[in-house]
């Protein structure tokens, strides 16, 4: 889980993403040789074996706050803070805490004097307990470690870290354009981060999602569940009536690739205190490793 | 209308049309030898003629229901159902019927042991009375009849039959994209169902949308509305300010391609029992047929 | 500023922009010989120089209303009409007064027989007291006036003049692809009016915004920034939380096209009655010059 703590150490929220895409073209470059890796904006697409078939989508943005006028807090995507959370600037040092004022306007507090347009990101540093990890922007760092994994295990794989999707989804569109025009990809796996309900837990395997506010395309869908069963991991079969991914901007791309849900369960989403168990990220890894190996044989 | 008696028969809420796709493919493959057929994951594309410049888009889900945790049903685009009203398993035999509940929220009543994740579509069988026909789902069956008229009876025409455009309109997404890179194609029309109201009336020909929540283009839309007086076919000027369609997706697709809405207008929409009269669907291919020919004449 | 008031003279509502696209096709055909025009469907591509980088939009469309049945208006756009505005018939010469009635729906009165589905506008004359100018659609004829500008005083840019922002964003769309793939064009900048806020002033200079509802690329900002601050042309830095432009269609283009918001603030938008300064509009041409400038040299 060592990669897991670099990544979040690193600040991107949604349309500020740069350093996680300088973080992730290094490393590839650095660590894997036999990965191509195309840089499109601060989306990262990294290809790896001879044709892969597979494309993995992992966003590498987060929710967070730019500072407006007053020390307004104006939200990136959608943080559900706390009243009195500790927050700092984006790449930089400064820290407030948001404060929760009347009609739930956040502001922030604290002597800084940052300027208006700076972004600001929960400061809270990751935690371990046992099986379960305790940290903002385990959504979607925990997505990314789980791309990673895929990368590193595959022999055919390509990933698409992507840009943008806690906030407008601009990364899925480029990349999935990029990855349909350039390689002729039609089957798309999104590694992102899901929640612990009623019905899926923490702890009880990866969640595959058999739709959210959107619909798979369920002969698609059919052929992954089919070859989670073989696989022998542990994992949950999810449905909701919200919530979206990638898969959604996918969708909308106008390129024909399918896409299924594939992601580790969490308690607290969005807080500066997301909660997952590791075992649950093995499995998501391992889930990945196994779809994107079973998909390509096919 | 036979053939649009086969159609209401087989079932593809939004995400799960490989049904209804398979179907189209056999269909033209068999009784259409001139016809080009070309399938994109669940949508359909069929190009007859050597360059045909007006394509008719006909989306081939539907409404319906995902049976999600604890019996609930979950919406596929925007059904309308009444409590008690008796569903089918797409695809399959079970039956069940739906239950209102509390708070408006739709629950799976019967004895049914199905699955969470499976997909349910009204029951009802279709039936004819004089010039009406009452039945689940003439959205869009009828449009998808009347885009079949049109390739029958138009040597230069190209068909999209599309997915979800009930849920997230991803297939016109895709067939807007692949008619203008593969065939340089400009003008659609969209061969849909739209509403009874006090101004559009079911029996009085079908109706061309002015507009809807969308503005199509007006220069595109004055040459169909002039074509259209010459057709000599029973139509109404239908102008809305809600409601979209296929046209809406084209628009947003980045390809070029100028859409107006033509349709017979149905009573009950997206319940069990919508209504349409067969003159107005007769008129439809009529129109579509007329709007075709003068369009890739100019 | 003659051009600006000729520019106002046209009639353009989202859909129906076709007389706004005849007039700059041939006053660039005519005026600009050095630009290459291209047209597609009323959106139009106007391109100067070996090798553009940079591209600034420029809506051509504006809100209005569809008279719709019963004498209804309906809204095209966004319009925020008083009681009792004068409106005349796009393109024609009848004229009537909009109604705020009952549950406020908007009516057209007075005695025109004018057939639905025409379509209307604001029938106010510009205006020049000082350095103000008050007239219907400033937004945006004032940003397609500073793009003109951009265009002939710059040796190397591409204006893409695009329609349906206030409505759909069909244009930008469009347009985004087209400079995407055909001039391999990645830096945007949105020539548009903004809103004068207890933040941004008229009369203070340019507003170049930080983020509104979306958030532009950090690093493509943080380079705009760099150059507006070494332009020495007067700027004001602005941040919402809401609000968007054809950067926002950009974002979901599927073209990894960055885009900055650079535009005049203005009082009572989409009324009757805009109101914005000269001297904030001459900031405006001369900063998207200093821009386009910059950006190509970079």
């Amino acid at each position: 889980m060592d990669l897991l703590w670099k990544l979040l150490q690193i600040d991107s929220p949604s349309g500020d993403e740069g350093a996680m895409a300088d973080w992730l073209v290094a490393e590839i470059g650095t660590n894997m040789p036999e990965v191509r890796v195309e840089r499109i904006g601060d989306s990262v697409i990294a290809v790896r074996g001879k044709a892969p078939t597979v494309a993995v989508f992992a966003h590498i943005d987060t929710i967070g706050f730019t500072l407006g006028y007053d020390r307004q807090l104006i939200r990136i995507g959608g943080p559900a803070p706390k009243d009195g959370v500790k927050l700092r600037m984006a790449g930089g040092d400064a820290v407030g805490k948001l404060r929760v004022g009347k009609a739930g306007a956040w502001k922030l507090g604290g002597k800084t004097d940052a300027a208006p347009g700076t972004r600001w990101v929960y400061a809270a540093e990751p935690k371990q307990s046992g099986d379960e990890i305790v940290s903002p922007y385990l959504d979607n760092r925990a997505g990314v470690w789980a791309a990673l994994q895929a990368l590193t295990r595959c022999e055919n794989v390509a990933v698409a870290f992507t840009t943008g999707e806690e906030h407008s989804g601009q990364g899925a569109y480029v990349c999935a354009r990029r990855l349909y025009e350039g390689y002729a990809i039609y089957q798309a796996l999104i590694s992102d981060i899901t929640w612990d309900t009623k019905h899926v837990h923490c702890g009880d395997g990866v969640a595959i999602s058999l739709r959210d506010s959107m619909t798979p395309r369920q002969r698609y869908l059919d052929r992954i569940l089919a070859l989670a069963e073989l696989s022998g991991v542990s994992y949950q079969r999810e449905i909701e009536s919200s919530g979206g991914s990638d898969g959604g901007y996918i969708q909308r791309s106008g390129c024909p690739i399918d896409w299924v849900f594939v992601g580790a369960p969490q308690k607290h989403p969005h807080t500066s205190a997301e909660r997952v168990r590791i075992s649950d990220l093995n499995a998501m890894a391992d889930m990945l490793v196994s779809l994107v190996n079973g998909l390509h044989e096919l």
